[in-house]
């Protein structure tokens, strides 16, 4: 169904705490919660982005073993979370796999914490999905967050999940709460 | 605002995969990740519940580092965050806090991944909140969930979130979509 929704989980570019542009470690936490929140929604895949050789090796590890190797039979739950996982080294090489799976450029959309002068609301977003035809890209940032250029570059900046007085979500939290917002179940939220 | 609203995180008792009743380990991300929404949504407090003495250190020493210690220089905001964590060797010891400092016992709201015959929904739930007088302590299973008598010693089961075909979210994104769908500020995600 929402299979033309697909996230990407950026490592680089990124900012670090002094707004420097840095590449950061991809974190174990990340790639477990984040594939159960994209196998939760329906999503059609969750891109981990970075160039870093080690750690495109590091992240093929962790998906082998508990989609192939012992970890399958101990949690099949985790098996089929892990099945959405891709490895990409930019944000640019994700984008041509979308492309070539939907024939179709996907629509880039960038979330952050802070506001923005044109983001998209939630609501508008998800009456967007609805076009099935269009792929979409929603990207999450690592660090300190998307760098400029990135957002700049996106065809959305999506509202922030605000909070009272304090914007400092872990990404893993971020991402669950805009996938529920954008595909979650609004009958059963409210029966 | 929300300050009559509580979460606690249970470690003992439990199910494990076999459902049988267990004390699972305390996990550093579960304390940064919810802790971080518990403010971001204004939450009264967030509890660690565990009975074992080594875990209430560890999770005091993980604590007074980024409250006290070097960490809260370096990331004040998860200094802040770790302002509303309490660790508690029961659940009844939590609520017979939340009982002192409100004057009145709170209604207990268990939360899990399976339906519930008579379970509370989101929009019900938040309605009730908003009678700021009663405290509300949620409650969060960590292994493969709350035990039946938790549930049976509960006011409310909240109605689970669900997914398209797969319910197996990690409990820090439980948490996270869980206090959205609860306090999360409606007019921002339909601006």
């Amino acid at each position: 169904m929402s299979s033309n929704l697909y996230i990407g989980l950026v490592h680089h570019p990124v900012y670090d705490r002094r707004r420097e542009v840095v590449t950061t470690a991809v974190t174990n936490f990340d790639i477990h919660d984040i594939s159960r929140c994209a196998r939760t929604f329906g999503l059609g895949g969750f891109f981990i982005i970075t160039p870093l050789e080690s750690q495109v090796e590091l992240v093929e590890r962790i998906i082998s073993h508990w989609r192939d190797g012992e970890g399958a039979a101990y949690n099949p739950t985790r098996k089929e979370s892990l099945s959405l996982v891709r490895v990409s080294r930019s944000i640019d090489e994700a984008d041509q796999e979308i492309s070539r799976l939907h024939q179709r450029r996907p629509k880039r959309v960038a979330t952050g914490a802070s506001p923005h002068p044109d983001s998209i609301g939630y609501d508008e977003l998800r009456g967007l999905l609805k076009d099935e035809e269009t792929p979409f890209f929603l990207l999450f940032g690592t660090g300190w967050g998307l760098t400029q250029e990135v957002k700049d570059s996106s065809d959305y900046v999506l509202a922030p999940v605000e909070g009272k007085g304090y914007n400092h979500l872990s990404v893993r939290s971020a991402v669950a709460i805009i996938l529920d917002r954008l595909l979650g179940d609004r009958i059963n939220s409210s029966e």
